[in-house]
């Protein structure tokens, strides 16, 4: 069927035959014995050298599963994140973790401003990143334990950290990646999506009340548009699995056309610029470094060592 | 000075000195030491019966700090929280805790829950509120340990319990007390108030660009001052502080006119019908029940005694 509708768009790719469905509501551990559907014999296919990455707008806990399982977590990382795309003043913003590790140790949160790092270098040409923790106020007292540890650590890498940043910051474009863990990253996001939600919904009401503001409204659509445009996911196309051994884009689930065409275009920029093997010398680089800054570090909080 | 200018006005209120302050970036530990700042003073005068509630739009670790120290932290509560609302599509929510704790034991994360269902009963008068615990998905398999042990626990208490939330319904209007830690809850908070600031912002941008867009705004002042009402903090009036021994109330610091007196009406609303003994009751109610569930639960979840 695929194959018939490709010909008449005048496209010839290759299609693989994939059986098996995942639920989008599916637990990781079900979805992982489906071994015929489209994300594992998408995944297989890199490991076998047909494909370079793999682009899904399926269920995000399989997805992360089965990244993890054929292709391997990536040396030097404890757990994988799911990054994201926020729109903020500045162009957009880049938050991980969103949803894969609900608690972080300090050094977890340490991993994923590494990999936010190189991430956003590749994907937006930045030289310097600015890096931000997340935390309930921007003093560097302030977060939980864990956010503190790191804070303190990053201080001392050689990245372009610039210290705590709290929610309403976020979206005024001052940063170009957030560090957090995966239960606040969530809340993030998805707070920030309910909040514009139901401003455009309140805005629709108000603006069709009555004849003269329908009249208005209607001149102001173009500038509606654009607004809208600025708060869409659609224009962020997917976001990266970062952690694992090969190359992972993640797009919602309610991708259309264009945040697809996004998604496949990122998934082959980062192939081609080799986000794993570049993530991978970050670490080294940074690892000595690591190592040496957290046994300090766990020396000058007197923590067992291994904690920090 | 205030009492030539209360005359001035034709209002005949008493006026006590209090000759210190508390800057807003003070570290509490400075501010409880400024025993004669406006806020220790108005603490004692309801230590000595001569007010019944303190309302203050200052720095507000130094409200929860003096709230503690001077009244002492209600019995069957291990730790007060910070309540906000928050705009939703059906009126507001309160959320509890909104920082005062960056992380919790899921028994801090019932006691909020007991406590938000008795502050909505008596500020809105609702019967039974719908209470949820924020996490980063809706199934009860989502969150932290905490999240998940609290989620288990509420289940079998006395209370109209609906669940996990995730951000994005939040703001829908299907619940009325949302529970969370502090530092997810001040995630929550202050990331809608960047978008809210920002979506905002965006408008006036684009409904500035040309003539035709700043006539067809004019035409919709009024709408746009509706929206505008229904995402402003002033409309809501302050937040209390919840687990403190007496009534102590917590306006924004950029609180005009409006919201202190919001704030102040509330301060008297929750003096008048009893919130500390109302919360000291159900605590006392559910005691029983909460410590005779969580036993089982801790047995269930093969947990040392006291930690659950």
């Amino acid at each position: 069927v695929l194959t018939h509708e490709l010909l008449q768009l005048g496209a010839s790719l290759p299609v693989v035959h994939a059986p098996e469905l995942i639920a989008m509501d599916e637990p990781v551990s079900h979805a992982l014995r489906r071994r015929e559907s489209s994300l594992h014999v998408a995944a297989n296919l890199v490991v076998d050298g047909d494909a370079h990455a793999v682009v899904s707008c399926g269920n995000s806990g399989a997805i992360m599963g089965v990244a993890m399982h054929s292709w391997g977590v990536q040396s030097g990382i404890d757990r994988p994140a799911f990054g994201g795309n926020l729109p903020s003043r500045h162009g957009s913003v880049f938050v991980l973790d969103i949803g894969a590790n609900a608690t972080v140790k300090a050094s977890n949160l340490i991993q994923f401003a590494v990999m936010g790092d190189v991430f956003v270098h590749l994907s937006r040409g930045l030289d310097q990143p600015r890096i931000a923790l997340l935390s309930n106020g921007s003093e560097d007292s302030k977060g939980t334990k864990e956010v503190k540890e790191a804070n303190q650590a990053l201080r001392k890498l050689d990245l372009n950290f610039v210290g705590n940043i709290e929610g309403n910051h976020v979206f005024e474009g001052m940063v170009d990646v957030v560090v957090c863990d995966g239960f606040s990253g969530n809340v993030l996001l998805k707070g920030g999506e309910g909040v514009a939600q139901e401003i455009l919904d309140l805005l629709r009401t108000e603006l069709s009340r009555d004849l003269v503001s329908k009249l208005a409204a209607a001149a102001l659509m173009p500038a509606f548009a654009r607004v809208k445009r600025r708060v869409d996911y659609e224009e962020y196309g997917g976001a990266p699995v970062l952690g694992v051994n090969e190359v992972m884009i993640n797009c919602h689930g309610r991708s259309r056309a264009k945040a697809v065409t996004n998604g496949i275009l990122l998934a082959d920029r980062m192939a081609r610029s080799h986000l794993v093997e570049r993530i991978g010398q970050a670490l080294q680089h940074d690892d000595v470094e690591v190592r040496r800054r957290t046994r300090r570090l766990a020396r000058a909080l007197h923590l067992r060592h291994g904690d920090a």
